[in-house]
């Protein structure tokens, strides 16, 4: 393992070799408000476990995080509520597209792992039993994480999803047709569309994610946030089931427990070495950040810091 | 990351707590030769990066490697022939179980990974593609890895395979009416369960994979066996497809790239820090051994010493 | 061909003897207003191609005539619309439960006939960008049918299969994000459910199915309903998909075309010789009134007057 | 119902029509020997209750019956074993492509009806329990139902299907791994390919079917063949699951019971009225003849003798 690399040279030098090729795939355009972005934002913020922190390009722009935002209220809930959430969601790979209703169907209702949208509706339906304003919680959750005051809801673009989420809102109704969803409908969809409408930047994003890199374990305050063993399942689940169907490719070109959005936003771990976010909004044909996938591929074969 | 344990104390007390508690699960009784193994066969063996070696129990009895060998087909063909044969098998996850036909049905004869048997399968028909006497070549390739001359097939168990392997058999054909065969099905099932029904003690395999734990990647001659992306990769497939249906819980449970096989065996890799197998043959529901998962995740837990 | 029948006597012995046995199977309780049936109702309406009609047991109650109502939605819209309506919805049997979301997602959003849920929503949708007025003038376009006045729409059920139909909604808004539902999802299933909840008796339902035994093809008020080719297309669609995934049993054991509904309804015809309606509200596992199908087995093994 | 139709005028007529419309579709060309076949063959034979017979255009040229034959395996292993063949496999159409294997993993390998391959190679696995000389016993009923000596088995087309038969190698050991075949897979594909390469003319056909149609149900010997129950099973069968995965449409079109073959041939019965055989290798989509379900459609349109 390289421990002497320079980080903030082998950094701006991927950035700049990614930048200067083609700027490949599409954005998100089934979301209106999302096909608004500027397609040729190119954002990195790095942290290391000795809180070297660098940040490249469009790293100040905030973005939508979209389903990054899982990891949180996964982690969030599973805080509150303990191992008891492993009852009503799996932590096996799907091997099916994020929003596929078919293993539902055979899996009577319980989704296989909390980062495919029926998972992520389940841990919502959670969140909303155990919190008084669910909402409110959660945002400040993530500003406790991160340490920053200026995180929040995009009414438009949660209103935007709303309109053409006729999937999520099949999803939702399917997994309480098997009683798999506590609350109702309508009231768990506006918290998960809320939920991946947050706007933060990579800075945000890597500050918020810190927790799962560093050993202590604790957010911006110092509080504890996850036990260890926590840390290690949520750093598992995302090695083989961040990345949709492309989770398999991630670990194989990467090697590092993420978490993607369509929005453009990765964020990796190498747990107790750095945490690190790049955003581009291209997405290839699995959904994933074209210039993301290609950054980090490089960054880990050119440090050779992954976790294989 | 605790580097001054003292592994020998750990794994011992590990090995006894784990043996004093019931033997659960069941033996792998489809096929009529691995019924006649002795339920209560519990072995170990650990090699660390420093060349500590440490064996426990039934370490030097020989037991049928089954699936584990599919990490020695994947790693020859992958050295002779290299990327390509990523166009005949995937990298993901699978999401189902082991063998299934369902998915290759809707991938058009692609089977999910190299570790699913149509997988492996495909991978068979690469190597007898490749090699003039494939079943001598990928024994001498198993010997030079370990550098254990005292490894060979068992006819029993490979006739026992072919005597109810229907499924297998099942498998290859209708992956040949895709067109994803090349070889005659019955040559490449005959290499199958052959390579299925190798005879190997624990020290035997934590030797043999000892190229994918050390950066130099070396066989017990020292020749190199596969390129650091090679290895990498093969890693990244071990963590994500390991375990069949149950990759995302020992990945979750564990945190380390591992194979299983219905004999009762596990390897286990941290790459740069140690190998390890553990052989128990009574097998849980998901078919990965009982005790080997116990006291893996015991010993991860313990030393907190997995990749998460 | 058996001509000289008395069907009155026929009819009696056999209603006679299904009544004498155990009424076996439960009653659809997953609407709780349908719960509220008495289970030992049971009622036969019969009307020849001569006007012979004979009603036996409780054929003057009203029941929910569920499902049944999907052929009067169907025919309504293929006399509107033609044969546009089969570039939305197949014709095949489908292999699966009348709920099953899985076709659609391989299907994309195409239901496999105008019977399953999906089918019958997508018809819905058809009518509602038809008609000015859908509820009150499909409810119209079925007393022009029967002759009857007597026909109204169940608030109470309707409400009653809201408050529960959550796999409807899914299977509603799963169709549309593939942009197979042109309207608001929520005023389709309003039409939906109320379509569902419709009342009918015995005598109502086999008068309003008259148009499709009768090779005129007429309404209450002599007027075409449909045309020739279109009454074959309908009748064979209820053959091969009437009965939900045991369509093949129906036509094996009875026969006829028909379609049933989970109030327990059934009605068959065999064109240019009968139409009959038998109600009992006890399902058998398959979702179709138990005593139902023993009656008309009867029927058409006794008389010998089946299609086949 | 028609009943003074001139059959022989009308015929003729429809057959000249199809014959000067341009024939589309393609030939089955998987098996090297049905590729030989001259594509623009097209003979018709038909029979009535009333035996008069009328044969059209290539009417006397032998071709491979193919799937038809399952038809045939059905009835008499129906005779020889009676319902007892229903624990093994289903009567509902299947809603998926006739080699499919997904249906049977979920259905734990029992085929859904016994003119889908898996269900038409569980039949033969009856014949061969039941027959001391499977083969020849199975050509001597075909040629007692018929009254013809000169039917035989296609040597060389029956080793043409062994050559590219994976699938259903495929399907047989895959039925074979649940329990669901008693004999050796290879002696039970042996049966199946042989049977599906037995050669006839539309003559021969109609002839054999003819037990079928008349309420006698008696071979040409005048031996009784089935129960009328079990006539009319077959013939509901038919209706449902004849035709691959276009059962619905051709019951939509034609309005009869039948069964396609891939060598263009399509044998359909109105029962109590007639049975006509018509041949013309071209296939559509579906596998089925094009100019076969063209001329049926147009007949049983024109004459209005559909059953619905």
């Amino acid at each position: 393992m390289n421990t002497d690399i320079n980080y903030k040279e082998t950094l701006e030098e991927i950035y700049h070799t990614v930048k200067s090729e083609k700027n490949l795939g599409e954005i998100a355009n089934y979301i209106p408000e999302l096909a608004k972005t500027d397609p040729d934002n190119f954002g990195i913020y790095f942290s290391s476990i000795a809180n070297e922190e660098y940040g490249i390009g469009d790293w100040e722009t905030k973005f939508s995080i979209q389903s990054i935002s899982k990891v949180l209220s996964l982690s969030m809930a599973y805080h509150l509520i303990g191992d008891k959430i492993w009852e009503r969601v799996g932590v096996e790979p799907s091997g099916n597209a994020f929003n596929s209703l078919v293993q539902l169907e055979a899996d009577k209702g319980i989704p296989r792992n909390p980062f495919i949208n029926g998972g992520a509706i389940v841990i919502c339906d959670f969140l909303i039993s155990h919190l008084k304003k669910p909402k409110e919680e959660f945002l400040h959750y993530i500003k406790e994480l991160s340490g920053c005051e200026d995180i929040s809801y995009s009414e438009s673009i949660a209103k935007s999803e709303w309109s053409v989420g006729y999937r999520n809102i099949a999803l939702c109704n399917f997994i309480k047709s098997f009683g798999n969803i506590e609350n109702d409908p309508d009231e768990v969809l506006d918290f998960y569309f809320n939920m991946c409408s947050i706007q933060m930047n990579c800075s945000d994003l890597t500050k918020t994610f810190t927790f799962l890199k560093d050993s202590t374990f604790t957010n911006s305050s110092g509080h504890r946030v996850l036990t260890t063993s926590q840390v290690k399942r949520i750093n598992a689940i995302m090695q083989t089931c961040g990345f949709y169907d492309e989770s398999g490719e991630f670990s194989f070109k990467v090697g590092l427990p993420g978490k993607s959005g369509v929005g453009g936003g990765i964020v990796a771990i190498f747990p107790e070495k750095y945490c690190i976010t790049v955003w581009s909004p291209k997405l290839n044909e699995k959904g994933n950040s074209y210039r993301g996938m290609k950054f980090l591929e490089a960054f880990t074969t050119k440090t050779k810091l992954s976790i294989f």
